[in-house]
Parts: C-alpha cells; structure tokens; sequence
C-alpha cells in the first residue's frame, strides 16, 4: 500500500552502503555455518518458547544443528506474524534462493539443505558482507578480548563495560581485569589505573566506542576517590558490600570510563533500561525485560560532568523516546541511537522516528544499529528500518513539509550512514 | 476514507461467531429493559456529569427511567464527539430503528418508545444474542454468587476475587466468605481452604477464569503460611492492620488463589492499574482513575513461580501496552488481553494493536472483550475494534508484509475467537 | 499528501480569528523589533547550541542583532529538519515576503534587511495581530506587574504565581510581594492576605486566568494555618527550611491560590511535569526538561477539594496524554489544554489530538495555545496545530464517523476557539 515516493525513497536508501554502528558479532565468526546458527538467534528460541516450546527441546546438549533447526521449524506456525520470523524469510529469500511463503514441515529440509551448500562456500562471509552492502561493522568486545585475528578495520573494536561495572563483585571478573591490564586492582587509582589501560589497548587497535547497557534503577554520580577505594577494598578481601554501597562501586567504575572516554575522545554508548533474568527458566538471551519506569533526568549529572563525551543513546522503551527526543534537543552530547530490542518493531520505530526526524538537529541522530549476532541479519533489519524511514521522509517531509525528494533523500542518508561517521569514525 | 480491503476484511470479520470473554452481564437480567439502562451505562452517566451535568440530576432516588433518559439526552450535545456516543447511536440503528444522525432533545422520545417496544418482547435477550452473534459469554462472579438459575453453558462463570485480595478486612466480605465456604476462616490453613472451596464450586459450574483488577501499587509476593496466619488473626480479632500487614494479606490472598489456578487449570485474568475512588464526588462506577507509574516487572516474582498458570493481562493506560508485548514475548504464561476502559478507545487500539500483530506469538493474543453490563453494548464494542482490527491487517500484512487477504483474515479470526477456545475453554 | 478534504477543513479552519489563550508576550513590545527576537526565540538558540554552536557566540555580551542572525545562521543547516525551522520560513515568507527554500550565508543578509523595513513601518504590531487573525491575547504577568500602558481588552492578563509557589524562600521575591501588596507577610493569615490583594488587583485589571508551571514531583496538598505559619515565620527570619517543610510551604501558597481562583471564578492553568535548569550551561531558556515518571493521581486531593475551579491543563511528556484524557472525562474541572513544548511537535500532537477528539466531552478541550513571546509566531504555530486537526477531522471524524464536513468543521471551531470563549471569557 506504499506510494510511488515511498517506494523510491525506499529502493534509494537500499543502495546505500552502510556501516552498522553497533552489533555483536564474532569477528572470527562472522557470518552463519549452518540455519540452526540464523534460527538459533533468540529471537526465534525465545518466540518458539513463549509460544508453548519447551525449553528443553529448544537447549538439548550436544543437539545436531539440523535436528535444532526441525524443532524450531514446528514452533514456527505460532510466530508467522512476527516481523522477527518476516526477518527470517527475507533472509531465506535473499541468501538461499527461498521461494516459498512460509517456512514449514514440508519445506524445511531442502531449505536447510540449499543454506548448507551456499554457507559452504569458502568466500560466504564476503557474499554476506558485499550482498548487504555492509562496510564496516562495529562490535561490542569484552574488555579482555585480545582483538587479533581479525581486519580491525572492518570490524571495528568497541569496548563492552557492563562486566566491570556491574559484576566487579564476582571473582572471575576481578581477575579477568587483573590479567588483562597485568595490574593488581586494590583502591580507586589501580582501578583506574586498570581501566586506563583497557582504553589505551582498544584505542591502539581502532576502537571507535565504549558501551554497555544499564539497568533502569541506575543513576550514576561522581563518587569520591577515598570513598570508592575503601569499597574497593572491601570487595578485593571477598567482604559482602550493601546495596547502596554496590550502587557506589557502580558509579565510580561508570565515572571512571566517562572520563576515559573524555581523554580519549571516544563516543560513550549508553543502552537504557534492561533488567536482566527477569524469567528465570527463559532460553538463552532471552530472560530480560524491563521496567518503564525510568528517566534520562537519572543522566543529568552526567551529561553535565561530560560537556566533551558523545553520549549515542538507546531506551529500551518506546514511552522513553520522547525523553530522548528532548534530551537530544538541549543537550550537545545527546545523540539518538537506534531503535533497541523490544522497540525494535516497526509499530514504534515508526513513531520514534517521526518524532525524532522532526525535533532533532539532523547532525546529532543515528538512525539503526542491527545489533546482530550474525551477519546475515543486517540485511532485513536494515530493510525493515529504511522501510519505516521511506516512509516517514515520504509523508512527513515531502509531503506535508513540501521537500524536494532528494532532500529528503539526502537527509536518509545523513540518518543512516552520514552521522554514523562524523560521530563515531572522527575519534 | 478506509480501503476496499479494509472493508472487505472488517465485512468477513463481522460474520465471526463471537464469545466474549470477560462481561460484567448479570446472567439472570443480560438485555437491557428499557433504555434508561443501556444510558445509565456509566459512560454516558460520567461524561455527561464531566461535561457539566449535575450529578443530583442522574443518580436522584427513584427517578423514572424515561425522565432519565430525557435529563441525560440533555449532556448529549457536549459528547457527541465520543467514542462512546458512537456506540449508543450504533445500538439505536440497530437494535431500534434508529435512523436520525443525533439523539436530540427532539427525537429522544420517539426513540425511547421505539426501543420500549422492541425490549418488550419476549424473546428480546435471544435477538440481541444472534444479531450480536454472540454464541457464549463471560460473567464476573462475586465469590459467592450461587450461580443458579442460568445456562453457564451460554453464560459462563467466571470467579471474580477483588473482594477477597482487597477488601477481607471488611467483616461484611469476611462474613460471606465464611458463609459461601461454610468455613471458619481464621488462619492460613482455613483460608487456603476457604478458597479452596470456592473453586471447586465455581470449577463444578463450569467456571473458565477466575479474574481481578488491581490496583498500580500491587506487587505481590510469595507470603509464608506463618505471617499470613498472625495477620488473619489479628483480622479476625478486629485489630487494625498496618499498610505492610494490609499489602502482605492481599498477596498471601492473591498467591493462593494463583496455585488454586494452577491446580485447577483456571486462567487468571489480572486487569492491571485501577485507583478505585479518586473522583469522591463522581457518579457510580465513574469515580476510578489511574497512575501510569506502574510496571509489569512487579509481576515478576508471580509469572516465574506460576509457569503452568495462564495470565491474559489487561492494562489500563497505553503506556503500559509496550510492556505487556513483551512480557508476553518472553513468559510462555503472559498472554495479551483486549482493550481495557480507558485504553478502549481507536487511538489507543490501534497503535496497541499493530504492536502486538507483529511482536506477540499469534497464539497468546485475545483480541478484545466488551466488559459490558448490558448484552446489546457487544455489538457496537466488538464492531469498533474490527474496525482497527481490519485496518491493521489491511496496512501492516497484506499491504506492508504481502499477506494474502485470506491469511490476515484467519489470523483475525483467530485473534477474535480462536485464541479464546485454546486459551479458556480446554480447562 | 492531504487529501482535498484535509485541504479544504484547513482552509476553513485558517479562517477562525484566534483568542490565544497563553503566551508571554510583553504587551509593551509585542511585535519583533528585527529578525534577530525571532531567531533569539529559545528554540533556536537551544538547537543551533544542541547542534554543535558555541554558546558564548549566541550570548555574547552586547551582541549586534545583525550579527547574532548571521551566526545562527551558520548553525541552521543541521536543524532545517526541526518542525521549529519550518515556523521561521514561515514566518519569512508570510511577513518578510520570502520566497527561497532555506535560509542560508548567502540570502540571510537580504531577508535580515527586507524583514528590517517590515518591522520599522508604524503599525508592524496590528499589521501582525490582523494577518494573523488574532483578536486577543493572553498574557502571563509577573505578579508584582503593573498591568498598564497596554489595552487589557486586547492583551489580557493572567497572574503567573511560579515564584510565588516555589521561590518564596529568596528574599527578593518576598521582598516583591510585600511590596506589590503593601503588606508585612509574616504567618499564614497575611500571605492569605496578600495573596487576596494579588487576586483583586488583578481581576479587577480583567485577569482571565491564574497559571503555573509544576514541576514532575509536586503533590500539593492542604496544609494547616498552624503548620504554614511556623514554616512562613523561619523563613522571614532567614532560617533554612527542610525539603519537607519547603514542600509544605509550596503546597500552602498553591492551595491558598485555588480557594482564591475558586472565589474569583478564575481557571487555573497547570502546566505540569517541567524541571528547571536541568542542562546547567544550557542557552538562556534552553536548559528545562523532564522527568515522565509523574501522573496526574499528585493532584487527586486538588480536583476533589475544588469542583468550582477550572483547571485547564497541559502536560509536557505525551506520555502523560492518557491520563489526561481520562482525568479530563472523569473530573468535570479537568480540561485539556494545548500542546506544551516537548509535546508541540506534529508527531505527537497528532495522537494526542485523536484520543482526546475521541474521549473528551467537546466542550472540555482547549485545542491550542502559542506560547509566543513575540506576535509573529502565533501564525506558524497554529497552522501547524490547524493542519494536524484537519487532518484528525478529516479521518476520524468524516472518514470513519461519517460526519458531515460542516460537523467536523464546527467541532475544530469549538476547539480552537468556542471553548476559549466559555472557559476563559465567561469568568
């Protein structure tokens, strides 16, 4: 039911070559071995459970990727309307020559079939890469991932922080930090002294950002050095710590890594609002959820401290995007990210991106991330969302404001491409 | 302005046989029987006070129900802008001939006498039923309603437990209890049992959900036998109860009610964020408002202890419905549940709608239920949202997605009625 | 993209001459003196800084006007986007006889001088107020102004009380009421007092409303003469007051306001939800925002306490909507006002218009207000509002309702203008 113009805006902004700004690709595993490695992506697990699926069947041990895949397939009939499984088709389409309408019992086999034989190819990951027009891809590393191995330069390092923020209590990860940065963390300065080295060796090997997701309870401020290094303390002699001095704890590795990213000029992705292991017997990846209940006013001591840092941000709700609309429009370092997880549909990217095309200076929004696992998702991601962006530049920018449509063309593509390199690739 | 597929969708869609799953219909008095009761609907009775009818005038002892009927006809210019207003002309039409475009002070009697005429006869309750195409509908039963005198084959029970979580310090709710259980509550151990009791009535009558509205603040949790047995007591004896005891009673009430639902198969029907009372001075049944401020995760605790218990979950502000998508995405037990009061309105059905077409498995969705008191407000209720209901399938399937007409018509049938079937009537 | 029908309810409604029912125009300098009080409106000046200007260049000390146009200029290009930069082309072409796409470096000087020589012709205020349609204006006075010089008939006043309610604790403030009111305050008795003089000077220079803005966490509530007189005598004598007691005093001068409303038969604008200098090295104006997580439910005790006052209300996050709507079609001395400035934009004024179209009693619905500081902005602003209800009538109303043209076009004059008159004027 698109119009013409939709329908050119749209084929237009598919030519674009892109750079995804934030995934969570394995650079050394790219692209998918096999459809159990597209259908395992916990969107299909986590539908085909909630849709009745027992979790057992869904995370055998040991399971054949083809067996996995079967299973799944008789899940699926549940799902068809979702635009996750809409993702999966177009994928099928696209990269294995699919043609059918819906993914069955009947069809599944050859369809696994064909996908082997394509993924077999010893050059898939470059098929995958070119197919999609992808150009650069940014990944999200943990702080000790060794970064080799892989063209920096194409997958771009982005150094993940949640584990030292929010799990510094676990012995595994002091550790981790300890003999990643070959530093005995003990008070406030070996930490950062820590930390600081975490961004000197990701900065040296091309990372273009920091990022970590936050619960929706946290509202970090700056917390004294004497007082985090007594915390610290107590947390290095194995002492249990109360909740408001974990909340502490939190706040002064966060602080810490904003001011690292001030130093080193790097972008500081924010992506707010998750609870995890909200349903304790989900599959895996797909147990967290969120509380509505949250406000960007929780940042404004930080984006007050942080005049310099590029704050990319994603909410996790849609009812938090008009904050972010308006946070974006006063604050410099404010920038819109994306459209994250459970807001992710087309229903609220439609809105989300009305508004924010419509009170946000141009310069300071990042259209779409595919924060995706696997590479083959960039591409009906990507669609979905210049879909939505056809869309809006059609009726809100040509049509009602009477823009010419390579102006509205031309704004597209800063949304989608051009802002991603100005405020990433600049650092 | 709606499409020929539209209408050709929204055509099929009121050919569907209905059953409505959650009604406040008195089983034993279901048609209305002048029209004075489907204008007392407090709807009209609230917007008209609203807009500046004096209350006395509505709610004066004894008042005469056609006098009734000309006094509210009178607030009617002020509302006929409403949704609502829609429905009463839609059941004028009808039902009763109707055929002017507004109820006004000048036609308002010949209408009355029209309707008089129809109500009269003495199958009325059977012709609304089958032009309303009604085959089956829920009731909203006190705990101790004996539900005698009424085929629960076509009015189906249903245990409503607001007294029982919310009101148990009343001595008039305790007394009933103990009478309907012919009980003795006085601890724990004689409460679970109590309940106990009135399942297995309700069950033995054919009840298919037991229901409860809550209030924004609610968040239960598990209670030990031994605190709820010194609270009860202390009831018992009359002795006030602080806030705590008050809160840790309704969940100790409200959690055994959810095994009760787990042992008997029951669905629980949670209607979340009512503020009963909030307008002292407002009319009956148009006194209840809501704080937005509430969020799903304070079920979380329930949804992870009861994963064989069904939940279809109402929400009452649309800012909640993004939660409910994806709660309901991730637990197997969250299903969504129609378009409550004040979200029962298009705008709100549709963005909510779209939003959960193509995020939540088809099969955990219950497209709507008409919550009416009277048996003819199905027909303008249920025709409204096939409206939104069509014209969703219409944009987001056929046109955006390329379903085929027929399959975005099962899958509306399956909204309407068939999830209805799967999710209440096989327990 | 509009259909004619759109085209032809927009024309009709572009017709209506406007009472404007809130601004802070300066009746004394009401029209712009040249394009730079045009482009020093806060939403330019916020954006061009959000986007990347230098803030000591937009409020540098004794800055030319010429020259403060031309550096904003420079920035404009990031935000030609904003639905702020649509109302100055507006404006340029409507007034200025300007007739390119953008303003850019190379046509700003031509159009700063041809809207210079607009602006020096003698009558610029009335040629704006006619062009416009605007036939009164609301103000909103300081509450020590003078309230003369200036025809009361045509700007009319309005008694803002934010200091009053919220900055009593600074000196100059108390200073400023005792002054304005020639009385010592000094318990609560006086500052009723004083408050009294307040009321009466002001009606009696025909005040037509009383207003505030709120920020997201008050909850008035009655406060005592007791507890407000120990509270109001610390701070005469300069003693610091606890956030509690500050509270309480803030409650006693705002509930001491509505029993003065409620005897004046003065409406009473709440403008909710906003906090004050969140971005601190914000431009002048542009450093406000919000907090969503507030509900109307904080001021349930107000609407029971005052059935005679009118409380026409504007909520800031379109997340509050729904609970407006609803409160608004419950409480007879609730209505909706306008669309308030992180709200004012198409998006959500668009879904915030149709549900309240749909829910609200007709007559209880204020459509828009302009929130000018200068004259010329009221043309662009309310087209933009008049363009979204044409196209809400068009759809909701002549589409799916099957309204007659003239209907909906008497519906969108009761709402823009009609409910101005029995709301504002009758008092």
């Amino acid at each position: 039911m698109s119009t013409a113009l939709e329908q050119s805006l749209f084929q237009e902004l598919e030519q674009l070559v892109l750079i995804d700004p934030h995934t969570h690709i394995n650079p050394l595993s790219a692209a998918s071995k096999n459809l159990a490695d597209i259908m395992g992506y916990h969107y299909y697990t986590e539908l085909a459970h909630s849709a009745g699926m027992d979790k057992a069947l869904i995370e055998e041990e040991n399971l054949d990727p083809k067996e996995k895949v079967g299973r799944l397939v008789e899940g699926l009939g549940h799902l068809d309307n979702t635009i996750q499984v809409s993702w999966l088709l177009d994928i099928c389409r696209e990269f294995f020559g699919f043609t059918d309408e819906r993914i069955t019992t009947d069809n599944w086999e050859a369809l696994y079939d064909a996908a082997q034989q394509k993924m077999n190819e010893d050059n898939w990951e470059q098929q995958v890469l070119e197919h999609s027009k992808l150009e650069k891809v940014f990944l999200t590393n943990d702080f000790d991932d060794p970064l080799e191995g892989f063209d920096t330069n194409l997958y771009i390092p982005c150094l993940r922080t949640d584990d030292l923020v929010f799990q510094y209590l676990k012995r595994a990860v002091r550790d981790r930090l300890n003999q990643a940065t070959n530093t005995e963390v003990g008070d406030a300065n070996t930490m950062r002294d820590a930390l600081a080295k975490l961004f000197e060796r990701f900065v040296s090997k091309g990372a273009k950002a920091c990022a970590i997701s936050l619960p929706p309870s946290f509202a970090p401020q700056r917390v004294d050095a004497g007082a985090a290094t007594a915390i610290i303390k107590h947390v290095v002699k194995g002492k249990r710590l109360t909740t408001a001095e974990q909340a502490m704890l939190s706040s002064y590795v966060f602080w810490t890594l904003a001011e690292l990213c001030s130093e080193h000029g790097l972008p500081f992705d924010l992506m707010i609002g998750v609870n995890r292991r909200v349903y304790e017997d989900g599959v895996f990846q797909g147990q967290d959820l969120f509380d509505k209940r949250v406000s960007l006013i929780q940042y404004k001591e930080l984006f007050n401290a942080f005049p310099k840092v590029k704050f990319p941000i994603s909410v996790l709700g849609s009812t938090s995007n008009q904050e972010l609309v308006s946070y974006s429009w006063i604050f410099p370092n404010v920038i819109t990210n994306g459209h994250w997880w459970y807001s992710n549909i087309p229903t609220f990217i439609e809105v989300d991106t009305r508004s924010r095309l419509e009170a946000v200076p141009r310069n300071k929004q990042v259209g779409y991330y595919s924060d995706m696992y696997k590479l083959e998702f960039a591409l009906p991601k990507f669609r979905m969302y210049r879909r939505v962006l056809a869309k809006v530049l059609a009726n809100d920018f040509v049509g009602s404001r009477g823009w010419k449509e390579e102006e509205a063309l031309a704004f597209g593509k800063q949304i989608l491409r051009g802002n991603v390199e100005t405020i990433f690739m600049n650092s």
